[in-house]
């Protein structure tokens, strides 16, 4: 059994089990390029061996994202959009929270999707006759990190919720994945939060049903890598092939060679700025379809100025 | 008697009433190019003539404030320093807020402000020993415009403070002045807190005492001067050489002139983006000395990597 | 005759002539609230008097550029496209130039559309069989000013035109303008380059056919307006109002008030910084078709990843 | 022997090598916890064998630079500014450029360092008299890279070169290292310019005395190593100690699993943003000091305002 890969997807975990385990269910359709996978995990015990909370955990996947043609792309944040609002309550108000920090390219992935978010819970009064109704009240902040707000993120969004009381809460988040082929291409949304230890930049406590006392949907995509994996990676094939080493001597190799820097290492794609835009984009038009899904994304686009 | 010229400054206010008023007290002294001015208003008659809440407001002013040399610069800090910590109380946590919005140039100054802030808070159990007992736990926060979040800043704020506790709130914010010359000139400190409808981004609600139920101090400095104070400043200018309309008719005219557009148009110098960059770094250096007095300026730079 | 107010269009110095002069032929056409103006001055008498080179000014205005719908925007594109296409010669390279300094929010207009020019200069070899013959090659640079790189951008300029060998260069940069209501609502395109002294930062070199050696089409919009012109605006409306004082001593009276530090200071909207983006996305837009005819606006920001 | 790892550092080059080849002469020394080596290579055999220009490369170490004390820094700055003087001709102007993409953060390192020069050439007419006949004339420029300007990096160099005329060129830029540790530890001086493929960038050309005409000083420090070596480097660590497979299966079992995706994935610490900025301060405070050597720091900073 392969353990200590840092991943934040649910499918990977699953993939590091072969895919298949009791009070799990999995369910895959490809459209267009695009794959949606659904996976429940039922129970606790499944919950526990998978290392996850137990809850749905959605996947979107397209190989080509971000250089996708606009059609895909248009698919891509309908299915994110769908995703989301399957698991929204039908009617209140929505806190949308970016995680992590904006001055870190690989982890300012959910102050980028804020930034884009429309905006409406100050409006509600003052908003023209055809949306009343219509528009749900949302609110959107990225607080920033405890290292530069000496405030836990998740206290923070606490007593956010307690004086918004918003129905839910969407928090976004950059990733670690196990596989660098996902970075940039796959988009995960689970009713489950966040959970501690998650996140390139590594949330201390979760952002969770328990801890914020509304529903907290979470939408991620991978931007990073661990180095360490990387290098685990490479060893755990050689072992694959030429079953030199045990596992267990492998794991302990591993972890003495990427010791000390390399623990902060994270592989990126190169063109990582660029990228966290164009993926910033793709789910603020899913997120921006889920809470108004009365308005087009033309009409979005220009009440965002974008 | 020249009324409805846009100021934040209560020194401003009082110079148009020509310098004295029943009620409020002013004390100047200069220091080596430094001025530094104390007025208190002292009731609330005084206060209502002034336009200005009840309190004290201190201006630290240095004409050649943007290019002045090192050893002026550290004096201006540190009579920042003075005048915050005067009216701090004397011990318990300090949570700084950084109003404005950081995507408009002029009035990004206070969150450039809180990304300088050596923020302490969630050091207090993981401290150096040398430095326990000694450290003021600091949180800070740039929360973002109504625009942008559609939560009234004096409501998150509100909210923040209940969550955080702290002993007294430091607000820093771009202000409006009357004078051009004031740009980047003058740091105004008061424990008045924020009026509505003051600064660069027009708060709607105030952050006060009875607001969020802890002192606030705010520190301000003028990053603009509205377009319509050029044009009316200019006009009685004119009237005042040549006595030929009233001054009335001289506002009426000033304002239909200057409707439209310009109401939203503000006069900043050229370079405003390096003066917001250069002006953030001296407040927070004044800042940070008021609450780590035990912590001398270098290293204070070191720990901030600055 | 009001002499001094500074103004970088060229219809601007015609309005304060009253709109006529010997010399000059001007044509003005509406559609769907856009106004097209083509004014060309014929001879250098009329040059001389205007204080504008001899050649073609074109302009396309909208009162509500910055927020028009879709529709308006597409229109305003393609009447940029279309004036730049027609002073464009029919081959050949073009070299785009961004003037301005991208660290000065409204004067970074021409930095910002150069970020967002499709280059295709370097892809000639190695270009879809589909395209080859229909892209005409295209570079583009932003050199930076004088103060940061040490070189004149006119100098800088000629040394790049003699090594790219272009057949033109279209410059853009940010204008200043004589009424505020011109900021972010007119775009000026020239055949007669870009004139010394003249753009937010101030040239001190033109660059015209006779410095680079081939075509300069400059293409502008107006960001800033000077303090001192808002300032001596309102003087002489008062003094046309009331003729309190010979034209001359108000101008006198305007130099004096407008001295000192007003001389760098402008005026501009409060969201200078979101308008320069919006502003450079049409430019850009515009220029990209004018260069690439033959590629539909979708298909060009596809190859943009806009 | 291990052939392809990828390194722009000769040190490593070196390394891989056990560290001593004939033609090659090293020599290091440390001081204060900074190492400093100088390797020539003295003939074109042992050049061609390290895969390096004939020339002097100088390394500056220090396994603790992004977060050393201010004395190391000082001690590190003056470090690179000696090894910039000695291969500086003592006379003549100096065109510094920067490489890179400045929107990529791992490649933005020479556009950050030029943003920092302290650029004079314009100024000696108009320099104050003290300084005159002691300052020397610089220039300084990021041209972008040809993805974005359509004109290769080394041309547009040759063009300024001839039009600007300086006896040097300093080209500043982000390297590509083979040990993890490397990055942001190591700076390298070199008076054998940049080579044609090196760089986080990839330059197509090199910028050498050959192509330029004059002599040029290439300062790089590594900002990432690339995934594929981290992959290669964990293999061979296994092979090394369990002897299983031949070193050459290990190359190609290496390549196999790094192909694709992988060949675009970079490792960097996690706040390389930060880094970035700290390195570009060191490097600019290092080579200003390099270029004039009569002026001391903090007058430096002055004139920059830093």
């Amino acid at each position: 059994m392969v353990r200590g890969y840092r991943t934040d997807l649910a499918m990977e975990c699953l993939d590091q089990k072969n895919g298949e385990l009791k009070g799990v269910r999995m369910n895959t359709r490809t459209i267009g390029g695009v794959t949606h996978t659904r996976i429940r995990i039922e129970d606790e015990r499944a919950a526990d061996r998978l290392g996850r909370r137990k809850g749905e955990y959605i996947t979107v996947e397209c190989r080509d994202l971000p250089n996708c043609d606009a059609r895909t792309r248009e698919l891509l944040a309908r299915m994110v959009a769908m995703s989301v609002r399957g698991m929204l309550p039908p009617e209140g108000e929505v806190l949308v929270v970016g995680l992590g920090n904006r001055n870190v390219t690989a982890d300012a992935l959910g102050t980028r999707v804020v930034e884009r978010m429309l905006v409406t819970r100050h409006l509600q009064q003052t908003i023209a006759e055809e949306l009343r109704g219509k528009l749900r009240g949302v609110s959107a902040i990225a607080p920033g990190v405890l290292g530069l707000t000496g405030i836990e993120t998740a206290e923070l969004c606490r007593g956010l919720v307690r004086h918004v009381k918003p129905a839910a809460v969407v928090a976004i988040d950059a990733l670690a994945a196990y596989e660098s082929q996902r970075i940039c291409t796959t988009v995960q949304i689970t009713d489950t939060g966040i959970q501690p230890g998650s996140g390139v930049g590594n949330h201390r406590l979760g952002l969770t049903e328990e801890t914020l006392g509304v529903k907290v949907i979470a939408v991620g995509v991978p931007m990073v890598v661990y180095a360490s994996t990387i290098a685990r990676d490479a060893m755990t094939e050689l072992i694959r092939r030429y079953g030199i080493i045990k596992q267990e001597e492998s794991e302990q190799l591993a972890g003495q060679m990427t010791e000390g820097l390399m623990g902060d290492m994270v592989v990126t794609p190169r063109e990582i700025d660029e990228l966290v835009l164009n993926i910033a984009g793709l789910l603020s038009d899913g997120i921006n379809q889920a809470l108004q899904p009365s308005i087009d994304t033309d009409t979005l686009h220009s009440y965002l100025h974008i």
